[in-house]
């Protein structure tokens, strides 16, 4: 049997009617070759710093990919089949080492992926990247290993040389309050500084229950020379390591926390919290409760440094207690909860929120509140901006809530821009692609309802996909 | 004047752009005639055993069906003037008994439905099973009343009859833990005992809340032959009333618990707990935490039997007190309120989560929770799958939403296709074509905006109408 | 350059199919010249009472208008700037009193709107009203600023002359309990009693935490003659009010309170309870009980007077500290928040629900409770009707939301069609034209999908745009 073509319709993700269509893909042209902007993702700065060769299929493409194998797993195939590994040996249970056999497993499931954005992304990554021209399938998985083994040995396909390849023009990494960013140090000095820059994320110094956090802070005092098991030491240091990531090209920090809570607590009450998380005998009430106090600190901060602010709250991290003891953090047992946002920020708001220097972007994965708490937020607070539709919401259908849900209430301009937050080089382009199609499809859906004028969504296609980002992020 | 005509458009529920519908009506001729699987409902085994005419159209269509009922009360008509009777005495206020001027009055409001799935359903019935060719109105009633009684005294439209006429393969109804099943038990001598099973619906026996628990313990043990009273002669006794549910046909339990809350006592807690219930001391949150318990307990002896286990929560029944007290149940005064599963699954998704050879089905009456909690949950946990939007959402626009807001994350095969959970015999049909067509016209779209192939959708318009039903359920 | 037209084309906010479009078209043009039946609103009593030219087009289209200044206060334009007056002294940050440099300031941010209700608004009444034919831009802001105060200068632009201009019917204002209702007076007195009407707003008088409750409560007793620190005769003051309210044309109440919150306490906790409110002593729980309570006895009032009762609640008022201390209330710094219906109404529901003869009509900001709480409650009790998409959903994706979420369970006829809700008096028509234009769009998508007749979607245009506001509101 012939394998299925697989093929990247031109108007892929446009609305089907038929002016609608037209409309869109006349937005889409023009802004469809703007250079990415990628202000918030999680690569591994190595691989730009390196600029050595990706190791196989299975590596590159499955087994870090937790959208991917979570999928799987869902279906009843092991972890260990997927070559993840457990965090301390394999307790008897074998973990697949032959990356074609892992990527064969995966191929042999990929209808699992179909309606979801895993399938869009990857279908990119193979036609565009790769070349390929049949579909995955049971029977082409070895074509598919052998094409892109050979093409990840070829120099073209070298980190460096695909991130020219796909238009990046600047691209965040993240990385702990503690790292030595020996990798951005080496990218400075190769002349790549300002296209790979970190972001400052300090959940382990800022988070009492965040594994192993009195020796994350004896970590940070000697790296700075302060006396960091003094609240007062704690906040000069916290300040110098923003200050080295600054010079390492941050423009911003990141905030992983289980909730949107800040608080403004007095010195002596801040300080009797710290103690107490350092001791270890702090409450979950009293950690939440300093979690938010430092929210408020970081912003404090960020008004001296001009580091813009990310909140990205609402997951319970690690739901599975099985797979996290076996496997660890990120192995897709990640969920949502519901989030609340306005009397959460308020704290925070209500002390820097009027000023127009600072700038919070903050994200959710509850979107309940983006009609009924976001949008009037951001449509009010001078500081707040609403970070793009995030993680599981990163997909058609996700994107489309989040315009239909937020710019009635805050417009545009108080949104900003796309940022495709993954560990999935490869698919860099794809998403943002995606991004800019839902976008163009939204506009045009605008102009043929007589809602918005053509020349204006002309200017706000070029805005959403490029300048808006930019801005937001002052790169 | 001339009455209307009721029509039954082939293009119905389709959407209306050309290309989409054109895609929506191929896919849907693939799987409009395949076999109805109704692996969850409330239908009367009684009509299958007995086989017996039914009465007349007001005691089949209006009297029994909430959904119509409450419509009419809610703009002002008694439910005494629907023909529905007061648990306890009339108390000074007429019953209609009158089945025609029941019909009458219904008709006349029969435009309160427009919008409503109850039209549509009602509008099958009418044309596909009576014939009738003018659509519902005051002027038409007494033809409606006199056409369809006139079928009913046939024995064409008797229930075997239209059982094989709607092409059923398979039916679960849905029985009490406490239940005798002698009507399973003649169907199963009638050889139909593979067409119309039974779900075992232990709520009465696990809900220390629900009317008499301690007498329905005491009925437990006496059909069992165990000490119900002692928490492990309960626990046998539940076993031995699973197994017999599962002699007469049972691939299911369901559990209607007021959220789903589900906890992972000790023995001695358990017991304990078991003790004060019994006592009918037990506190509002120690009889949701028995009730979580219980869950897990359901999920350890699934296990063992292999029965699949469903979870229908979040309905605040009887919130009506004066309708509660005077006509007793299920008389549409059941409010679906804010459900949490992310917190709430976890006790039994961490004992029991990660077994492949389990399968809990989840339902909800809180959309909020499909992109945000459940379709997570699903697209990680093995055990874990969604049931089709429930009761509320079992409409257009809410299968719509169902599948636009759970496929990205947890993909379609993490569903189980669709059930009616109705006791309205005669819509069945149409509800599972209404379920095809939207499932189809979703397909369509995706075809049609090239993020899925089309012979990838004909795959799965089969896989959502048929092999998934069967599948999850174990028919 | 030549400025870019302001088009108002014909076909706005309908659908782009082009079949649905074209039933959209015919069953607009069936209702577009309606009267407007505006029952709910805060226009100012005193433009209809005393017909005096509007100031200047900042005063009349700016400075009041908390949605169109809240956008440009979030991007960093100051509220002074824009003319906002701060409640007491400026501090030293002078305001702007050039009501032509605002209406520039004002046409400079004019893309932020894009995408957002106030802009259709907007350009309606600049088409409409004013007859000005090219867009607002920083180059035609002067434009803009001449033509519309040359043209507030004349006769036609008074607001009795708009008032019928627009096709009012009738407008209902909203006034507080203690208000003495002049303006109503002297329009009774004109023969325009029957045109501008009040609503009774008893908040101030009902609420423990609103400002000077205590001074209100003497304030109450001193208008009615009653000994209103009494309970009962707190009660029989309020029913004055109430009364003197009616004899003004009002045929409603209103209540804004931040939960949906209702109890049905004992006379005696009702008076304890009271008494602590006038102490000043209460508690944020007992406050909320009490206003709980209170909204129980305007229901049973209701009973006796008639009066329509309208709940509005969910809104977390004054958000923003600082904007609140500087510049007062209404400074759109109030956000929406998660709100509770089905535990929170159930104590009136139960005690006056299933009267007929009373009407609650029950506003949401959270649209959550839309398909899960609402509906299913319109759908059941006969005293409640839902109000339509409100404040930051009265815009066309929450009306299309609205609709798409109550309609399958609750049906068309427990709403109550649309009300504007506004202090901005030149816009009505075009948020009634914009409530006209999506309930058309909605109404032909059910038809060409064929879940609804072509002749009942005419029915259903005429009653949601003009004949349930009036039936609704007893008007």
């Amino acid at each position: 049997m012939n394998a299925p073509l697989l093929a990247l319709h031109p108007d892929r993700l446009f609305p089907a009617e038929r002016e609608t269509r037209a409309v869109a893909r006349a937005l889409y042209a023009s802004v469809k070759d703007l250079p990415i902007i990628s202000p918030h993702g999680h690569t591994d700065p190595a691989w730009f710093a390196e600029d050595a060769p990706f190791a196989n299929p299975a590596d590159l493409l499955i087994v870090p990919d937790h959208y991917v194998f979570r999928m799987l797993y869902s279906q009843g195939v092991a972890l260990e089949d997927l070559g993840v590994r457990p965090v301390e040996g394999t307790n008897g249970r074998a973990v697949e080492t032959d990356p074609r056999a892992i990527w064969r497993r995966f191929a042999s499931h990929y209808p699992l992926f179909c309606g979801t954005p895993s399938r869009i992304w990857h279908d990119w990554v193979y036609r565009e990247v790769f070349g390929l021209e049949v579909r995955l399938t049971p029977q082409t998985a070895d074509l598919y290993y052998d094409r892109i083994s050979e093409r990840l040995a070829q120099p073209a396909f070298r980190p460096r040389a695909l991130f020219e390849r796909f238009g990046i023009e600047v691209i965040a990494t993240t990385e702990g309050a503690l790292d030595d960013l020996r990798h951005h140090q080496k990218l400075h000095a190769d002349g790549w500084g300002k296209k790979v820059i970190t972001t400052f994320r300090p959940d382990q110094v800022l988070d009492p229950e965040f594994e192993g956090f009195a020796a994350n802070i004896g970590q940070l005092g000697a790296l700075t020379g302060e006396d960091a098991f003094s609240y007062a030491g704690y906040l000069r240091a916290l300040a110098a390591r923003r200050a080295f990531f600054k010079a390492m090209g941050a423009t911003s920090t990141d905030h992983g926390h289980p909730s949107a809570m800040t608080a403004d607590l007095s010195l002596a009450a801040a300080e009797r919290l710290f103690a107490r998380a350092l001791s270890g005998e702090i409450s979950a009430e009293e950690a939440e409760l300093f979690r938010g106090h430092m929210l408020c600190e970081m912003a404090r901060m960020s008004l001296d440094d001009g580091l813009v602010m990310q909140i990205h709250p609402g997951s319970l991290r690690n739901h599975n207690q099985h797979v996290f003891a076996r496997f660890g953090r990120d192995k897709g047992a990640d969920i949502p909860t519901r989030t609340d946002y306005v009397r959460a920020l308020r704290p925070l708001l209500n002390k820097y929120g009027n000023e127009p220097g600072l700038r919070v972007i903050v994200f959710t994965l509850d979107e309940t509140s983006y009609a009924r708490e976001l949008a009037p937020l951001a449509g009010h607070y001078p500081a707040l901006k609403l970070g793009p539709a995030w993680w599981f919401h990163d997909s058609p259908e996700g994107m489309r809530r989040f315009r239909e849900q937020t710019t009635e209430t805050a417009g545009f301009y108080n949104t900003v821009g796309f940022n495709d937050d993954t560990r999935a080089f490869l698919s860099i382009p794809a998403r943002h692609d995606v991004a800019r199609r839902m976008d163009c499809g939204f506009l045009a859906k605008l102009v043929v309802e007589h809602r918005l004028e053509e020349d204006e969504a002309f200017v706000l296609a070029h805005d959403l996909s490029y300048r808006l980002a930019k801005e937001a992020y002052r790169l």
